[in-house]
């Protein structure tokens, strides 16, 4: 059996994404530490894994890999016993979906009120930024909304990695007080629990903290 | 052999992306015009097809496919016999980059400079915005820069759908202003020129006009 190595902090959302499908597929991993308050992703060392300086990156057998939603396929494909995960084109079509739609807005809502403060306490968040993004979010909720009633997960009837790929940023956006844009939307709520509360997004989550 | 219907515009980037795979591997496809100047992408019937609104939009076979890097997967994962184009790993990582590194920068200058314009003739480019997004592009040209010095195309040895992705913003790049981003780097530059002068990229990009 493999094991991944993931250079990434628990901390960080894009990190969390590849963890959780770890733990769902019960892989061997370990995680090497990259402090992302310190800048270790900018050191010479970690660009050679990825020259953008971003986290996560993985080394897998004899591959090195970044950017987490290609990471997720990878991992997917490469454990063909749990076919479901990896899904059908849909799981890949609502992987992009949340990519391009609802990660946009996801991540500037968080960024202006989590993440901003973590690297200078004394920063605030852009309201105008939060006032567009929260619009931004709740139209792809509300097309989200009608998918989930006629699905138990985003792309279909399995749990996939296009759940997967949302659960850090809902999480985040829990916490910082949108609750409600979920809440408000009865489909989509109950899916947000159906999948935030398994016990390995849990366990993934807490040590974050 | 499976005729491919595409729904969107000729001028669209994002439907450029796949009419470039569509003819580098000579399938039968037509456009259905979906115009953009009209809204039409907003239109009911057009919402059951991508209920996001945005082009393009496709039928394979039985399939309705929106999201154009999912579309190239799913369209290069079908044509088994020019398995180069689908190409490995490193082709969904570097389309993966395409996405969320130089799409960004990039469509926000290319809206800025162009899309802007076209629709209220009026609206100036916010200068803000350009500055930081050029510095931004030209972040990512320099890793690409020494990634292609060691390779002729982004993702390897042979033009794939990575590279296919990167067409049309480059193409809008080169008309509006921004030739020197990629010619102050040779690699990079030769590359552009590699990708772009194919006849089939040529023949849609010239039916945009």
């Amino acid at each position: 059996m493999v094991n991944v190595e993931v250079y990434g902090d628990f901390k960080a959302t894009c990190t969390q994404r590849v963890l959780i499908l770890l733990e769902e597929l019960n892989l061997k991993y370990s995680v090497k530490k990259i402090d992302l308050m310190k800048g270790e992703q900018k050191d010479p060392e970690y660009l050679k894994l990825n020259p953008f300086g971003k986290v996560p990156a993985i080394e897998y057998g004899d591959r090195t890999l970044f950017e987490s939603r290609s990471i997720l396929r990878y991992i997917a494909k490469n454990n063909v016993d749990i076919e479901d995960l990896l899904g059908d084109t849909d799981t890949d079509l609502w992987l992009e979906v949340e990519s391009q739609h609802f990660n946009p807005p996801a991540s500037k809502i968080v960024y202006e009120k989590v993440f901003k403060k973590w690297f200078d306490e004394t920063q605030k968040p852009d309201e105008d930024v939060l006032l567009e993004s929260v619009k931004q979010l709740e139209k792809v909720l509300d097309i989200y909304e009608e998918r989930l009633g006629n699905h138990n997960y985003i792309s279909g009837d399995n749990y996939t990695i296009a759940d997967i790929s949302h659960i850090p940023y809902i999480n985040q956006l829990l916490r910082c007080g949108y609750k409600e844009v979920f809440k408000s939307r009865t489909n989509v709520y109950k899916w947000v629990k159906r999948i935030i509360k398994r016990e390995n997004v849990q366990y993934v989550l807490s040590e974050a903290k």
